[in-house]
């Protein structure tokens, strides 16, 4: 059993003010909670779960705090309407960010991408093209969203995710690593030199690359539309955009 | 002032089960309610604005039933975390498939997509790379589920989709339209020869293309993940699958 504290304790972790006090985040269902604690790169505090997953799992885990709990307790503490299993609490890892290390390879930058569904397929989207970094910018949010966690089915525990001033970032660089933003004047992405070693900003879902940041790009593309009528989808989504893009630069 | 039997009736159309009885679906924000009014393909059966919204729009939509609402009973009736200014009831419109119309240009076959959200995503991919016609398994979500309508941006407008069983579709047709679909064990679509006047399945978020189907699709293809780890992310989601698939066949 555990406490109605506990309880609103876990509860309030849906909520960003409350992760930042306590440099904690939550993580459900069987695939996510056991990549977490598989890898090194998160320290888990408390994992909750049911009898049937504690019984399967705990010789696997016993290093951590494993806490049995019913069902009806694990829908009290899930932000899933489809609870599942088992929820950890997770212990907030900042990265540190290294300007020479994400330079050097291909990196992302998210100017402002707001929805947590969005910045954890992105995560996905990353791993599975082997981008190690995803800088975005203070105004995205969080990936400790537990929205964005669920979405990335494990990947930030793959992919370094920091914050900052992007544009300060972009004017600091000492590197000629070009970077690319997408604009609807921008050359197509089909027609145009694509560097691999670069880095590409992904601007918010409703307002594009941001105008402090659009001089700092030096190559303007643009994921041309197929569509033969004058009316059609104005825009991809900034999750879909960033698939596409990753493919274009990886597969050359 | 509308009554509250108006407002449970709308709340209703959030569920499948009165959809399918009323044959009709609710969808919201400026945006996509304009685009409704502006398209032949559906009709609307009455328009539930705030002021300002309906002062701005009467003129461009007389023909309409608009009704005022206060923003306390927009709240009431719209299925958004933040109602925007105007909700419509729009009719139903079931397209009839058309098996040699369909075969005939690139087409999309969802086999089994439950999550409203990647269909909608799915439909403004469709839309983007100008692809007509998108085929559901009976067992996929309703394209007039809200998510869906809302995460579509309209595009459903544009894109017919159809439902039905799709072993029997690619069991009746009579071209030699060439059937595409996505397994690990699958040609790398980086590698392999794209026909763009093909038919691609998509298979379940979860499960990939159902056995039944499997033995009907002429090409395995695969995205390749570009990561050097041994653990990578699993898989990529449904749509953003789709979206990789569409950009590659389409650039070529």
């Amino acid at each position: 059993m555990i406490s109605i504290q506990t309880i609103k304790r876990i509860k309030s972790l849906q909520q960003k003010k409350f992760r930042e006090e306590e440099h904690c985040f939550v993580a459900e269902t069987p695939k996510i909670v056991e990549e977490i604690l598989n890898s090194s790169a998160y320290s888990v505090e408390t994992v909750y779960g049911l009898k049937a997953w504690i019984d399967a799992n705990w010789k696997r885990f016993a290093r951590h705090t494993l806490e049995e709990v019913s069902p009806k307790e694990l829908e009290r503490i899930s932000g899933l309407q489809t609870p599942n299993q088992v929820l950890a609490v997770v212990k907030k890892n900042d990265s540190l960010l290294d300007l020479g290390t994400i330079f050097s390879d291909m990196c992302l930058m998210l100017d402002d991408i707001r929805d947590p569904g969005n910045l954890g397929t992105i995560l996905r989207i990353a791993d599975w093209f082997g981008i190690k970094h995803v800088v975005c910018s203070n105004e995205s949010v969080e990936y400790t969203n537990p929205k964005c966690i669920q979405a990335s089915m494990g990947s930030f525990l793959r992919v370094s995710v920091y914050y900052g001033d992007l544009a300060q970032f972009l004017s600091d660089k000492k590197t000629d690593t070009p970077i690319y933003g997408t604009f609807m004047e921008g050359e197509s992405i089909y027609q145009t030199e694509l560097n691999p070693k670069a880095c590409i900003v992904i601007g918010n879902e409703a307002h594009g690359i941001s105008k402090p940041l659009e001089p700092l790009i030096t190559k303007k593309i643009h994921i041309p539309s197929f569509s033969n009528e004058k009316n059609h989808a104005e825009s991809l989504n900034a999750s879909v955009a960033t698939a596409i893009l990753c493919s274009e630069f990886k597969r050359r």
